[in-house]
């Protein structure tokens, strides 16, 4: 399915500020970039980035005081990999490839370690394979309120837990802690989610099971099918779409995803496990 | 200077337990290994992974259940990079190189999104530097209790602060999210270390300052360059030197390094700057 | 029915230290002290305090460095007050007595504002009165593991309910946790418990119900009707058994109780609701 | 010196809801209420509590649904101890009165246990005294920031050091677990602040030394000798000026206190121990 989309941000700065974002759409096979374009107003020189084992692209850039607006657009064909849930297994934790180690470690926001008790108590009997997490997410989803401002960027997946309330981002660090605690690798998603009332940059979790990763979303609020990937990570940390160093004021911020040929009914959701790897531990 | 290092472990297993390693001397330019050998009783073998950014060694194992033993040797020419700690400087963080990214941003045990306020008060006025860096080593040694038992395997960098004590583990944490929160990356380092007393694996950390990474030990019970690296990491938990997925008791372990023209004092510790990278980001 | 109690403990001590104990029988209406003897060696001569309110009596010691043991002994008729469980209401919070406003409150181990959500989304709904905090009492009894060493003297009811797992203290600080949340008061109780085994002081906790305090034990290891009080407070900081000020070691400690008619079988446990205070307040 | 003080709330309420309130000056020998006005519109009756330990002065009311104003208004004599600083002395922890005990034990906001590696090592070799609580002060007022949202109704003593930012209350909380950590009772207390811009109801501590409670502001606001006590507890629990029952939104919100000769210059700030407790341990 061909997406287009972006983002329109906008901001007010008190001094010169150094920014570095990771909001382009990552190049990876399942994801073909048919035009992509990125201006700043000003005018400023980015230093470009692109992670070579997670395929993040950051770029950073150093913006004078005064308003500052950022505009990116692409247009991509995204192929996402479907498949019956319950064909997909979880892997021994002997034979998980060595690389994926760190997505089975504890990370600042996904305390992995500390809900250790809590996953085992209540998943770890359940029925292993694409249908535990899945069933994670069902309990996620059950448990937790999605409230704005429950939370705030230093909220970890025990808080959350606690609070029963969050964003998209505690949702995802939640689903990691329990996959994690569990031994199933889990990593963080930010994507563009097609579907997603109100449009805004979406965070989703992969976990990894039968030799690929898999796209779970934990507040079922997106077509998995629809998900254009910006970038992985250990939790929200390592992708924060805008990393800014120094006083600002976001002025203005627009997210949008539709489908290049007009359709608008983003349909019912699918059932089938989504994947956009290609089969690759990365 | 060429080194004779390496350890044994031994274990005792109720089941067939699965472990992760990363004690062998990491492949980088500074570090010729002579010589190297890794044995097990009973024999097993090894899966092994080179992370092809940070160099470190893991090698992951399935034991039987039983007795276990590992018998890690090696020869090393450590090739420290000594300079006048006078003449390096902090980097702006709009010349940050942005794969360097990651060790501004806080991490499982390095909270220093939390320890903010508390590094910009004590350190943010001090003259910046290779000297900065090394005075939070000097405040770090003053301020803190060297005592095993303080903490544990989920103690983070703040809360090593509010205990004032805590091991080599601990302060290095803490150095780190003290640099981090400061705008200097840092990342965490296991060693062998020459003239530590007693033997052990040692944790220090790097900074990244003027172009390299510069070795830092807030424990000052290390020769800075007499530290043959093992593995490098966001913190602890990537690089444990054993990471077990099953009940185990450890029954054995000793960590061994000498010079190996059989020279036995250490001498007095360098006042220089030390760096065991080649000058690139990694 | 008539209990014979009492404890044996002995210490060592570098220097001279200072204790408050508070291990003496409570002086209420439903507890009638036959006869009571504390002796210390060496004999020591204690401070000793009841409070007005709490009726609970500490005495405060000075120790000498040495050797040093305290031997308590009572002989105690107890009248536990049963009733039907069905007829015990909750009361509306703007009929609770005012004094009792401090067990709606948050304490130390007590963190009842940080477990509301978890409360009200576990047991929001549940019918009210003394069924819901046996509920209550049967969910954390069936959801954490009693595990001596997963818990130490600083663990709150938050960590506890992430933990999965604690002592008798643990369990009676969640309950009491989830009541006050709900809008229960709730108190922690210290006690000598008939047919504890193995016999050691015991936590309890009482909740305020229909006009008096209701005895519940998450453990579910006690006999409600065999709790003999030693003391009520916020929660375990209150009245802990020994408050030492200085360095000590414990080198014994034996805990007894038993019917005084010599009959050895503590029998089924009562499903009725036990109270021990007179149907005031306090 | 006579006082003119009081204070008009009013609300917003979606709902019937239950109030308790602790807003009238403490009735202590050393404040003399000379007259004393309480009305609530529409008209409500309370149900009144004084606490006959500490005085606290309660009131619970049932609010119906909609607008709700509160107007509170005392003329008050406060007769304010003043001493030489450099005479009082700390109290040997076995000389402590027992009745005190709580005043020395980590409560919700108090986490005194937690915090006592960092007083010791801060002020452990402190001259002892009134001097030494004094220097706390020093330190809380130098090294924090008043700083109004920093903090919030969770925050605790620990998590402020750490913030190095709050509130009265937060500067409160930190001074009185650093006491306790030393062996210093220490407790919260709310009052009417002469002199303090902008008028609010104020929070400061009273540390137990010589044989009386004496008063420290570390946020250094208030003229300590002005200070018309409302509440003393262990933290700000046990004294919030309103503990609602139930969803409501303030709509407004006034404190005032003047000297009641009409007399508006607060003058310079006393060097003075202050104390307005009888000399006796309460």
């Amino acid at each position: 399915m061909r997406y287009k989309l972006g983002c329109s941000l906008s901001y007010q700065l008190a001094f010169d500020t150094t920014f570095i974002f990771n909001l382009e759409v990552a190049q990876i096979p399942s994801q073909t970039i048919v035009s992509e374009a990125l201006s700043f107003t000003p005018a400023v020189q980015p230093r470009v980035y692109a992670d070579p084992m997670a395929a993040n692209r950051y770029f950073g850039i150093e913006v004078p005081a005064g308003d500052f607006a950022l505009e990116y657009n692409a247009e991509v064909d995204l192929h996402a990999f479907h498949a019956d849930p319950a064909t997909i297994d979880e892997i021994p934790v002997n034979q998980i490839p060595l690389d994926i180690l760190p997505y089975l470690l504890p990370s600042r926001f996904v305390s992995s370690d500390r809900l250790a008790p809590y996953a085992l108590a209540e998943f770890g009997a359940l029925p292993r394979g694409h249908q535990r997490v899945n069933a994670i997410c069902g309990w996620i989803n059950e448990h937790l309120v999605y409230q704005p401002g429950a939370s705030n960027e230093q909220t970890t997946a025990d808080e959350t837990l606690m609070k029963r309330a969050g964003v998209c981002r505690d949702f995802a660090h939640l689903g990691i802690a329990f996959c994690r605690a569990l031994g199933i690798p889990a990593r963080f998603v930010s994507c563009y989610a097609y579907g997603l009332v109100p449009s805004d940059f979406h965070a989703v979790f992969e976990a990894y099971l039968g030799g690929r990763w898999w796209l779970f979303d934990a507040t079922r609020q997106a077509q998995l099918d629809g998900l254009v990937r910006i970038g992985i990570g250990r939790d929200a940390a390592e992708i924060a779409f805008s990393t800014p160093f120094g006083n600002f004021a976001a002025t203005g911020m627009e997210v949008r995803i539709a489908r290049a040929d007009g359709v608008q009914d983003p349909g019912p959701r699918t059932v089938d496990a989504i994947s956009t790897d290609d089969g690759r531990a990365l």
